[in-house]
């Protein structure tokens, strides 16, 4: 696109008026890992967490979000990395409101995951890496899925036909599989203090 | 896209539950008009407004979200189309959120506002029509773009090259030739009571 007929709007009120406001700092926890690695609960539990803190957060969800904003995306690779694109500006967008958020993404590639903390900021970008065994998540199976992509019934998918580049150095990495809920959600509470 | 395989995920901190901790309703105020109307300025000063009452807010400008979110998106009538859609969708996360969204955009075309409405949820949505007549726009030329425009640099200008459908029975209509600032944020803010 041709930017040169648009001009940087700057708003008087802004991010740091906002947290300060919330009496907050606004980050991105971002949680990656398999389907059924147990990012969702993972992340449901910390935000109820954080809001018995007083925290005011927003957990943005890869099933949730294809419903509206990403509603016209597949899961061809391309369409994987325009998903992850979006979903980091909507993270800016509520960090710059001032909002704690809660991102839990396969989110597969770590180019994608290295362009959401480049689109979020790097001081404001936690990557969480849910590190359940995949043997572990296909013997959950909760929504039934590993079943469906080994019987070929879904193509693209993670972890079967489609690879998951675990990330090499993440901020705090949980194994759902060997720490319970609560110790999961403590090791990312400790991470952000 | 395929949805069969995606199951819609409830989280226990919801909108009704961040509403309460903000203490107001999130709600978005959409408005529309021509380049050089005023929107932005209406929405900033409105956007102070609210931050001294102690609401929560974010802005979401044209211009800004083009360069972010909708940065690969032009101007023709199906990327408008597509900008106003992703847009409306980004109100609706900031309002799950319990964020008073001010969302400041052109949106020349009824059937897109119709659809950020419907995509927003009509209680939520209040369509604010900044309706300065084009020739006080184009006198103002903040950015010089109606001289652009008229010079034919620039194709698909709303008001010039395109049309502008103006709404038909919008919640608050503000003329910020006739009215002064603070008027202005009044009459939207009574809106609101």
């Amino acid at each position: 696109m041709d930017n040169n007929n648009l001009t940087y709007h700057i708003t008087k009120t802004d991010r740091k008026k906002r947290e300060e406001m919330l009496g907050q700092k606004a980050v991105t926890l971002w949680f990656t890992g398999l389907s059924g690695s147990g990012k969702s609960t993972v992340a449901d539990a910390l935000e109820q967490k954080l809001c018995e803190m007083g925290k005011h957060t927003m957990l943005l969800d890869g099933d949730n979000i294809r419903f509206g904003l990403n509603s016209d995306l597949g899961f061809s690779e391309a369409d994987r990395v325009e998903n992850i694109r979006r979903i980091a500006h909507v993270c800016k967008l509520l960090n710059d409101a001032g909002v704690i958020v809660l991102a839990s993404f396969v989110s597969p590639y770590a180019a994608d995951r290295q362009k959401a903390k480049e689109i979020i900021g790097e001081t404001a970008f936690t990557e969480i890496y849910v590190s359940t065994p995949i043997e572990e998540c296909e013997r959950r199976d909760v929504k039934g899925l590993y079943k469906k992509a080994r019987a070929g019934e879904i193509a693209h998918f993670t972890g079967i036909s489609d690879p998951y580049e675990a990330p090499l150095s993440p901020d705090v990495a949980i194994d759902t599989s060997k720490l319970s809920l609560a110790e999961c959600v403590e090791r990312v509470l400790v991470s952000l203090k």
